[in-house]
């Protein structure tokens, strides 16, 4: 067996502000040459889910918004250090399917079956006051389209990763997950394999691609301009099983 | 700014089978200098707690394990495809403070609060028939010991974390986690700093030792013999804060 290439997280810098209807996947080739990287045959590429919906115009001006009176009571029942816009409220509200814990944070089922704080809604790195981006609307879809636009751009089969940080019950922390993929496996599903002894393997599923989005987001520090990463020589079958597919099915889930 | 390196994740090969009683340190100076990887300052290593567990000697024979009552019971209750054994009950039991959930899977809070499937009590990779493995006592007094003796051995600064692959709610797949570490910060908060156009980034705080433990899952297949990463490059502020502090203490946790 020949010993395999260490796996590399290659930051992708130059991305300028990313505005409604801009062509993402021209953008994003070009600040990697500009950051003097060269896509390679099953590159992942990582993606900050904020400058797809900024892309794709999934913003919201909140002086459009009425809130319900739901939303006002959620809002005034928040906590007063950091009392929310019941605006705000009122358009995770409409993000939602269905709220699963309101106090002291708001995590709800998004209408993709994410179960998050605040719908994904979001108010970090816009640079316009009053306005707050949503999560894309089918980032399985969103990745999808930049991996076949990045395919005709540049010769190569690049997947693409989606992500976002999600909170957890029990752990501390944000880590960042996969909200959206194309081309690598979701999950890695080693129960047919065996351990190093011969024993089968139990149970050992691994979110690969939840893994791949922690991985990037460490070379991904929030306050900097790094919304990109590319992941290099990471050994994988391609598939364009979904991301959603590792959202848990609610019938097997013990905590909802 | 100059250009950041690149971070890179470099698998450590020829670890033998640890036994009780190894001399842990001196075996994966010895496994990286085989594999042609020499210790730089501050790289990070990421260790599958088993092999941690098996120098530790945290191995348990199951023929020397009466069940209780209540493991019996437990046992009888589980699924019938899968039934499990009440002696590894009753060690799982012993292992928890508390049941979380008892079905379809035994989630448990462990001695030290970890939630997790089985108490962290595993069958896999071991090459004995009948044994079962524990979680370390003190996963980040293991690391801490395991760093002191890499820095006597190398010279260098290297920080250790611990891993384990724990389930989550609400969405599928494992993920590699910190259970234990020493050197670098469990949590990075980024509350006091700002986004890029300059607004207070909110609860922001990255769970940073368990992103690098997925990120070093990638490079440690669970079938081949690779229980130990070295990430390289990852620029952080040396900690000495334990990866306990990313337990989410019982009274803010909506989902226990």
């Amino acid at each position: 067996m020949s010993k395999p290439r260490p796996i590399q997280l290659l930051p992708i810098f130059h991305i300028p502000e990313i505005r409604p209807g801009d062509d993402l996947p021209r953008i994003l080739v070009a600040a990697a040459k500009k950051s003097k990287i060269a896509f390679r045959q099953n590159d992942i590429l990582v993606l900050a889910q904020k400058i797809i919906s900024k892309s794709e115009n999934r913003l919201i001006d909140l002086t459009t918004i009425t809130p319900s009176q739901r939303a006002i009571d959620l809002a005034a029942a928040s906590d007063t250090d950091r009392r929310k816009d019941p605006r705000v409220v009122e358009v995770i509200l409409r993000q939602s399917r269905r709220i699963v814990r309101d106090h002291p944070v708001l995590i709800v089922e998004t209408h993709h079956g994410f179960v998050c704080a605040n719908a994904g809604v979001d108010q970090s790195n816009i640079p316009r006051e009053n306005i707050v981006s949503l999560l894309p609307q089918n980032p399985d879809a969103s990745a999808k389209k930049i991996a076949q636009a990045l395919r005709k751009l540049t010769r190569k089969k690049i997947a693409v990763i989606i992500s976002d940080t999600f909170g957890r019950p029990w752990r501390l922390g944000l880590t960042n997950i996969a909200i959206g993929s194309y081309g690598v496996p979701p999950l890695r599903d080693l129960r047919g394999t065996h351990d190093q002894h011969g024993k089968p393997l139990h149970a050992t599923i691994i979110a690969t691609a939840d893994e791949l989005a922690s991985a990037a987001s460490l070379a991904m520090p929030k306050s900097a301009a790094t919304p990109a990463v590319l992941i290099r020589n990471f050994i994988y079958q391609p598939s364009t099983a979904p991301a959603t597919t590792i959202i848990r099915p609610p019938n097997l889930d013990l905590f909802r």
